[in-house]
């Protein structure tokens, strides 16, 4: 197996046990070409630049693909025979990227940006302390819309109900779970989004999610509302995003992803999304800060050895949502 | 009884059934010398500057103030007779300043100001992801630290439970919660300040909070602590504080509360925190924002109906710690 991600020593032994193990780094480019198509499995972040189309085209041996990362829209489907299974590390990020979502949540509803931006460029001049508190969405009593409700999904909602919200979740499954109403489908969608003061977009990018908020979604949600992107830029439509937030001043987008341009997260993005005043933007930190804590990889590694020892792998994707 | 405060008519009318109410803005000036004297009750929010000193000493007949505040450090006890009752509004803002405790709090871990700030000003340059996740604090696991632990102390420590910290409580009575380890006294500030990773001061402002963090306790703290200050500016040495930020980069400040000066919160402050990288400022926007949901209001006008009715009023502070 070829390994791409930064795993630890001690993690390259256990799987060095189970599977003859290189990693990609420490083989000279001239060898690539002998020794990738010999591989069967993968285990990797993001895909490496250096494994080509024309590469993985030769890969034939390849039976296995997992993600260190929580997604897998990075992986080329298109390239890879109907017998790869591939797996996403779905909930190794879960709690840590749920503390993110909730900073931008909370920077937005607070206001904390752009009251820190008028102290400090000295623009702030002497406000009535109401008048000051009407720029502050209380939480407490208002609803909270959670798009996509796997790991990063219910660690938002664990907070919202601490906080005494109302929380709705969208996803294709029912949720079972106690003070949770569960939406599916379009008219689902279109309920949650009209009834939140607060949307989390914890989806993933597959064909299903790909632009599943545009300008028709945008204008169901309340004028005032808050929308937090933690999953994938692309569930945005960009352009519907951007025209949305320059005619409604009250609505704010906060997000840590980023349109994709290239294979890789475009900054500063082709629209000018950080030059408005209702908009919150970080670059991509929540994941890279939960890989620190060691978990994911620790995750990724568990689930390959589990599909080295012929136990059934979790989190296998289903291929056809991202063809 | 005199109202300075903005009560509703109808919590107006609930208050007339018990006492004559006079509301202070519908006071000609030149009757306030005839008037103040026979009053009885004050319900206020801060102090009005209309009532000055002189006229204070004159008001030989009131035996109750009520704080819409939480905090009566804005009452002049050294003006008032020994047997006028003081109630503060302890726990009507508890939750909603608990929300924004949070905010600056995540503000300051997930380094969001920053990153937006740097995407806004085109300064960005990428950076490898694991780099950028340096610049973010996961919560999880860490220890928070929570300075006063009444209604908001509580709520801030339902949500960092919630986040799965260790919580760590300083006040003068020790708690009795699952999950909270009680400290008091200085031997135990001590204690719970060099063990916290992020703190929160929720003290009010009395002569034993007054500059209770010098430069010898913050110096006791983590050098890359978070430090929130959601209750009153004054329990922090405004130059011992500035100080230590500028020698101690990784070291974060982020408060909503202002050092006062002739009663007021001076913004920008005496020392020039906003321009610092490793400071969060907002502008007394918490209390407000509050304040809008009605509830404080209320329950200041609750707490009054129960000492107009006879009964024992809540909230009842202790003169001497604020002589």
């Amino acid at each position: 197996m070829i390994a791409t991600s930064p795993a630890t020593e001690e993690q390259l032994r256990r799987l060095s046990r189970f599977a003859q193990v290189y990693e990609l780094i420490k083989i000279p480019e001239r060898d690539l070409d002998a020794v990738l198509p010999t591989m069967e499995l993968m285990l990797l972040h993001s895909w490496p630049s250096i494994i080509t189309e024309d590469r993985v085209g030769k890969m034939k041996n390849l039976r296995f693909i997992q993600s260190a990362l929580a997604g897998v829209n990075h992986i080329p489907f298109h390239l890879l025979d109907d017998d790869v299974t591939v797996c996403s590390n779905a909930g190794a990020y879960s709690d840590e990227v749920g503390e993110y979502a909730w900073a931008l949540a909370l920077a937005a509803a607070k206001n904390v940006v752009r009251f820190d931006s008028a102290l400090r460029s000295r623009t702030w001049v002497d406000k009535p302390p109401l008048e000051i508190g009407k720029e502050v969405m209380i939480l407490k009593g208002k609803v909270v819309g959670i798009l996509g409700y796997g790991g990063i999904g219910r660690s938002i909602a664990r907070v919202a109900r601490t906080l005494g919200m109302r929380v709705l979740a969208f996803s294709r499954k029912p949720v079972r779970e106690k003070d949770v109403r569960s939406f599916h489908g379009k008219g689902g969608l279109d309920r949650l989004l009209s009834s939140s003061d607060l949307i989390f977009s914890t989806l993933p990018l597959s064909k299903s999610t790909d632009r599943l908020i545009g300008s028709e979604e945008l204008s169901m949600m309340k004028s005032n509302a808050i929308l937090v992107n933690i999953g994938r830029a692309e569930v945005m439509d960009q352009a519907s995003l951007y025209d949305h937030l320059t005619k409604n001043l009250g609505f704010v987008y906060a997000t840590d992803v980023w349109w994709l341009k290239n294979g890789k997260e475009e900054l500063p993005p082709a629209y000018p999304f950080p030059s408005l005043p209702n908009f919150i933007g970080t670059p991509h930190a929540s994941g890279p800060s939960a890989a620190l804590t060691g978990k994911p990889m620790e995750m990724a590694v568990a689930n390959t050895l589990r599909f080295l020892k012929g136990q059934k792998p979790k989190n296998i994707v289903i291929r056809s949502e991202y063809l």
